[in-house]
């Protein structure tokens, strides 16, 4: 295997589509390092995991000897909302867009190399342009393929308004790369259109075309919908150890892979070794565990990672689940089962009155949560672990 | 009737939409000079009557004491043609830019009163707009309502492609007006759609929204067509005033109104009165004499429109054709008649070898008009008056 097939590995990893891999191969041939541009949005970030998908892909362009250049598009931030509809969305000051990227910085640098990243503001040249040259620059692509970005072109047939300044966004987007002399641009697969009008300005100008490379975007803690903060199922990079260790304990088997996929740094060989290996029937936990404490370790330290995993075994052990338990079924009617009728039918209480006393007392755990509501009931069609003192289990199916 | 009905009246004289009507009143009865805008392209002019439709209106506005504002729209023809389609639209220069506008002023200032007019240019405020400036402007107007526009609605349908710069222009163009403060725009009926940019623009500034007059399209001398220098139907501002006379003399008797209410100063009352007149059997040439005089000392002087007429009355006498003249039916056949075999069997003369040496000799007209093509075919269904000579004259009708 080459070194260019070996850096494509890396490059294609995760990634969702490479267009245009042959061009690709071409730049890397070159032997010189290229020029990476990656666009972020200039309010203040506070970044979670699925945010890092796209700035590791940068990082592993980094370590293939590449130029990163993390854009942060300010000039159309410094505009605002010029609709004025949307008067949260007040223009940023320079000092804004200033403060905004230091607080980039503290993050990406967790990942990125600060002496192999520049970070660059595209008011640097925006802000010079003149209306002449926007309209220059507005003469280089139609409407009608404006309009057939999935977005604008829901909107325009459903009849929701697009304000003309919108069809100018993507423009100036692009203008950027022309601007940057990407080599290649990197971005969210919604981003692919955007991207690809990067490519033709670039032609328009006479450069090469940059090559365009479009991340997945990551699914949350479900694994389903995708990783958002208003949604809940985030892990934020600034959390504290234990929690991102919890939170990425908790992820499905499969999920897992996923997440290995887009957010480790392990390389493959090491990864196609892990999957042979639960295949052969190693136990997923060992797989999640190492994972966990690689992300701790990235964003604290060593130190915060293994205190966390040790933190996590003691809780584990003092709540462990023994693999022996009883299982009872229990008729719960269409109400379903109190807890003090169901501690006392599974025989783990003598009376609903000391299946009282020891949920005030602390003692009682329903899948390893600690039950302090007297009146919660267990609805019909449900299957849960009941626990009380350390020592008396059972699973219960409510039927 | 008051002195706004009075102005109401010269102002809705020949106009085809005056939007508002209401809020003009409002307007006129302030007692204030208006600004009146009209904007032009930037590029030499060579103006003929159809044009001064427009350039007329603006010296009634004149009349009634108000601003004009002659906009000469050089910020886009210093652009160019940006989609760099079409090569012979290349970017004017200042220089250019003077040379036109000067080639205008001798033009309009036949019509328009030097001290009443201002020259301006909308590079003024163009040229110091920044790129941030268009966007925010763009922001001011909806992708939909644009392609509402007629001729962007047809080529959308039609997948003929739309630049989106062409989307700028309108809101530039409304733009100017918010820059000028104007009170009233006139344009042609084929600029409605961009005079009401400008008003909803000026609302979006917090002026008052100026009031929108469209004139009609002047038809050409053949009364269907829209004047124009590529069909042949124009009289050009510059054309000698015997070419003038000549041509106005031509019109139909339908037609000449039409010129009369779009291209004379004349008052409406004495219209009024002309055609009562010719209700009454006044001939309408003698109207047509008096309108085509008043044309030539507009764009000539009042002497050259005497000598005009002298002349004409001249060459009419000299090729006068007499009032009782034979009235002939032939018959042409699907292919017509040849000049020779109609001039023979009208009996003009005596053989087909005659009828050559007269055409070669310059003796023979068909209405009025000298014939030297011996291969002329007359159409079936024409009736034509042909003369061999001074005193040989038939009506002949070829079926």
């Amino acid at each position: 295997m080459s070194a260019i097939d070996d850096s494509l590995d890396i490059i294609k990893r995760g990634c969702d589509e490479l267009l245009i891999e042959a061009e690709l191969v071409e730049k890397l041939k070159r032997g010189k390092p290229l020029r990476i541009k990656a666009g972020f949005d200039p309010t203040a970030p506070d970044l979670h995991l699925g945010h890092t998908v796209l700035i590791n892909k940068l990082r592993q362009f980094q370590e293939l000897g590449h130029e990163v250049m993390f854009l942060i598009g300010d000039f159309t931030g410094m505009i605002g909302d010029p609709t004025g509809k949307n008067v949260t969305r007040k223009p940023l000051s320079r000092d804004d867009v200033i403060e905004n990227a230091k607080t980039y910085e503290q993050q990406i640098y967790k990942i990125l190399d600060p002496e192999k990243t520049l970070v660059m503001f595209n008011s640097s040249w925006m802000g010079e342009m003149s209306a002449a040259d926007l309209v220059q620059l507005a003469a280089k692509h139609t409407v009608a393929r404006m309009l057939e970005r999935d977005d604008f072109h829901k909107r325009y047939n459903s009849g929701q308004p697009i304000a003309i300044h919108e069809f100018l966004y993507p423009l100036i987007q692009g203008y950027d790369s022309v601007a940057m002399k990407a080599d290649v641009e990197l971005g969210g697969t919604d981003q692919k259109f955007n991207l690809l009008v990067g490519r033709e300005l670039q032609k328009h100008y006479g450069q090469e075309p940059q090559v365009v490379l479009t991340m997945p975007i990551l699914e949350g803690l479900d694994g389903v919908q995708k990783m958002s903060k208003s949604l809940g199922n985030y892990i934020g990079i600034a959390e504290p150890p234990s929690e991102m260790f919890g939170k990425l304990m908790s992820v499905s088997d499969t999920l897992m892979w996923r997440y290995i996929e887009l957010l480790s740094f392990e390389p493959l060989s090491t990864v196609r070794q892990w999957k042979k290996e639960i295949d052969e029937g190693r136990n997923p936990r060992d797989i999640k565990v190492m994972f966990a404490q690689e992300i701790i370790a990235r964003f604290h330290d060593r130190a915060a990672a293994d205190k966390a995993l040790a933190d996590f075994d003691a809780r584990f052990r003092q709540g462990a689940i023994p693999d022996d338990i009883a299982d009872i079924a229990l008729d719960g009617g269409d109400a379903g089962l109190s807890i003090t009728q169901l501690l006392k039918q599974a025989g783990l209480v003598a009376s609903t009155s000391e299946a009282m006393r020891q949920i005030d007392g602390g003692g009682v755990r329903l899948d390893g949560e600690k039950v302090s509501d007297k009146g919660l009931v267990v609805a019909k069609g449900c299957t849960v672990v009941a626990q009380v003192g350390k020592r008396k289990f059972a699973r219960v199916q409510v039927s």
